[in-house]
């Protein structure tokens, strides 16, 4: 005789699934909730009491924990010793285990969940049979996934439901329990105040797509996602037109959603390409926006992506249209705007609400090195222009003061060393990436020409020498901001006073690599 | 009556915790193993089949799944209606569970395990009690770590066990049971043949170290291991000298081991600067290997970072000693080479098997965004130059196909777009990180200037145009390394074999960001 333990909170499928285990010789036991529900549509079912001749308790806290059930779980079928044991208590063998857990983490996403729901919903019976028949895999089968009701039919009824099969369901089974407690670490560490960095990190994902390819074509690449937290991101934004995004073309939109945001307090557009805003403009409407970044650095916007926390226009669309981009990313495109960019098939078009409130956000990041991890806490350093020092005889207004601060939260999302260019809120030169300062400075400056004319020139860490403050003179620009620092500040200082700078320190680098 | 269930594999420091535990009052309940040591030792220790009237049953796979036990640890004690089911069912409650699991990475880890083995090390009934503990922590005490022991009977003795230190083991039995069955999950996913990604990942991580910050010193970061992997890494490094590893040493250190290992056939020497390596040898011993790497860049090697699958000798660490460099990683030093380098107190010298043949590798890669996580197959792509076409007139000879092989695998390794100018086995040009790929040949041949006669120029992507092609013919070039595949490749061959320069088509790109 075959049995098979039934027991689970979504109720999907379950019916189907029972009637063709029946077909398969299968006797059924269930729980509660699965037990009535199966009964009330007419399948022979035995109660799980019935097995263990002990009642549920504790509100079903327990029910199923009981030797007479595991015994049949996790017996070795070629085991004599085994086989003795089962005779000798009476024991049915349980050759199949099909298991879905109380949904925690939908508990959690649940704003009316209070904190006894949500530990209420930390399944303990469920994950220990899936976890029972998984062990056991070799004489059971066992199914945590609904979705694989008709597979195992299916195999069953092509007698293909071999060890291969089953050991794929085991490992699907150890993934789901392994996340499932990763859920719950992470929503206990959040009740605990004052956390240092675990001892133990756990990191659960769902597979959102697989890419066609990583960097190169050779690389297998997926876009996993991790549901524990809810952020204005990529995976939150809904595409409207475009062929599937590239692994590259995710690292690029990713970067351009995290300046947009860093500056959400303002209407916003940036463009962004390889890793680097090319052009980044605040304040204004959706088409002063566009024509600011473009004019930013009308070269490098090809082939690049743009994204705002604006609506798009049909007026904008008609200029978009003109270039050619990978990506737009925008709150929102008018009907008329869809229509026009619709219009070529391959370009991306993602909607994305900016301003949703209702975030949970990670405040880690991490990155791959050989046989570890590094993790660390993203750079988000609000600044406060309050917080600043004027360390020279020039000072700034608080008008200029909002302008400073607008090019020191550009400079943070340019890769280092980085010196950006600012002029009447748009980035007029951007300096990435350069071994050495002055190099950067440079680069922004030749950029910038005599749109350098007042800018405000930002640094994301301390200036080693004074040559960008010498070389900023001869562009006439108005501020440099810059953390500080060097043991050459005063030369800095000094060479700003004599060429009628501004100069203010932030006290804060922000190195990007 | 208080009672306390503690099952433990490994015995350490339980002695003296159970001692505690009935100075405070608990009752001791134990099974098997644990049982017969405390009971040896003269603690007076309950068996778990007394409470449970059930015998131990599989070996040992069915013991304390009984609902006796979990009545006892799951009731809310504040509950009516629970207490007057734990009374009526005759039930302890069990305020304290002490568990630690069967060693299941452990068993993984010996060469000697059968895959029976390491299914048998999967805890099923240890992982049930830690979870059930864990769930009610506003009622019990769940220890998953020996070292946790020392502190909860300080906590008990000082009358601080309070519900917050009661969550934080709760989380940290969470964290383990989570950790736990990743790894199960790691290696029933190794035992399945054809993988696809799976639609569940579970990563899992141990802290190494927290580090004193990370990209920016207001960003905490921390060092963690993934212990089911064994490579060739700094973290299986050994450190003789120096201050601790900061953020960006620990990244420029990663890419340093990873040249050298994919050059691990070779005598090699890698030198590292921000994430690019600024000279790479092969071929020679450690003091002509250094010469090498030296001339390559004798300017960007200051301050940065060394690599050698050779022992530092004597000779080379008087060299070595005059230069300030961060790191020296290298398969060894001689005695006296210690000595010389360790007059450098922050000087980080570690000492790395680079020829360990014990490897269990990652070939995945990942990095944050936000609200996920992209994953890759690292590019570990290993060239035959026998696949190679070499698409000119002027061939190359078997010798000289091995300095192009060598000039491939080292472009691989820088940042995109990257061109690397080869010769006598040394790097004597890297042009990393420019928007074009025309900008990085500038760079690379502007610094190999006379030494680029005769040289061998790798580029990770197809020449899109033939000003590459122009410009390495101005400096006397020998042969082009690139994949291919540009629309105006032909144009790239026609130029070539106008100047007399070999080329060569890989097929294969390999772009790094």
């Amino acid at each position: 005789m075959k049995y098979a333990l039934i027991s689970v909170f979504e109720k999907t499928n379950v019916l189907n699934f029972a009637k063709n285990l029946i077909k398969h010789g299968y006797k059924i036991i269930s729980t509660g909730g699965t037990y009535s529900y199966l009964v009330e549509n007419n399948i022979k079912v035995i109660k799980v009491e019935d097995i263990t001749k002990f009642p549920e308790i504790l509100d079903g806290r327990v029910k199923t924990l009981h030797p007479s059930l595991y015994g049949g779980i996790l017996s070795i079928r070629n085991n004599k010793k085994h086989i003795d044991q089962v005779k000798e208590h009476n024991i049915n063998f349980i050759d199949l285990v099909a298991i879905d857990l109380y949904p925690f983490l939908k508990t959690i996403k649940n704003s009316h969940s209070s904190h006894e729901d949500i530990i209420e919903n930390i399944d303990v019976g469920g994950v220990s049979l899936l976890r029972a028949g998984a062990k056991n895999y070799k004489d059971v089968i066992t199914v945590c996934d609904i979705n694989d009701y008709d597979l195992v039919i299916a195999n069953l009824n092509n007698k293909k439901l071999d060890e291969e099969f089953r050991l794929k369901l085991a490992q699907k089974a150890f993934a789901h329990t392994s996340s499932y407690d990763s859920q719950i670490n992470n929503y206990l560490l959040s009740k605990i105040n004052n956390q240092d960095m675990p001892e133990k990190l756990t990191l659960s994902f769902t597979k959102k797509e697989d890419l066609r390819y990583g960097e190169n074509p050779h690389q297998k690449a997926t876009w996993y996602i991790d549901e524990f937290y809810n952020e204005v991101s990529l995976n939150n934004s809904i595409q409207l037109n475009g062929k599937q995004l590239s692994y590259n073309n995710i690292l690029d939109a990713n970067s351009a959603i995290n300046i947009v945001k860093d500056l959400n307090n303002y209407s916003c557009m940036v463009g962004i390409k390889h890793l680097n805003p090319c052009g980044v403009a605040i304040k204004g409407n959706v088409e002063e926006l566009w024509q600011k970044v473009l004019d930013s650095d009308s070269v490098s916007i090809f082939g690049g992506i743009l994204a705002t926390n604006q609506i798009i226009t049909k007026q904008v669309a008609q200029s978009l249209n003109k270039l050619f981009l990978e990506i737009i990313i925008a709150q929102d495109f008018e009907e008329e705007a869809l229509e026009i960019l619709k219009q070529k098939k391959n370009l991306r078009l993602l909607k994305l609400d900016f301003h949703n409130t209702h975030q949970i956000v990670n405040k880690l990041q991490c990155v791959s090195i050989d046989q570890g991890l590094l993790v660390q806490e993203k750079d988000l350093y609000k600044h406060n222009t309050a917080d600043w020092k004027i360390v020279t005889k020039k000072k700034l207004t608080d008008e200029e003061l909002e302008e400073a601060y607008f090019a020191y939260v550009v400079v943070k999302h340019v890769k280092s060393n980085a010196i950006a260019v600012i002029k009447d809120f748009q980035t007029v030169g951007v300096g990435p990436g350069q071994m050495n300062r002055i190099g950067s400075a440079e680069i922004a400056l030749q950029q910038a020409k005599e749109k350098a004319n007042n800018s405000y020139l930002s640094s994301d860490a301390f200036l080693p020498f004074n040559d960008v403050v010498e070389l900023a003179s001869k562009y006439n620009v108005k501020a440099i901001i810059q953390p500080g620092g060097s043991i050459k500040d005063q030369e800095s200082i000094d060479l700003a006073n004599e060429k009628g700078i501004a100069m203010v320190f932030t006290n804060v680098r922000h190195f990007k690599h």
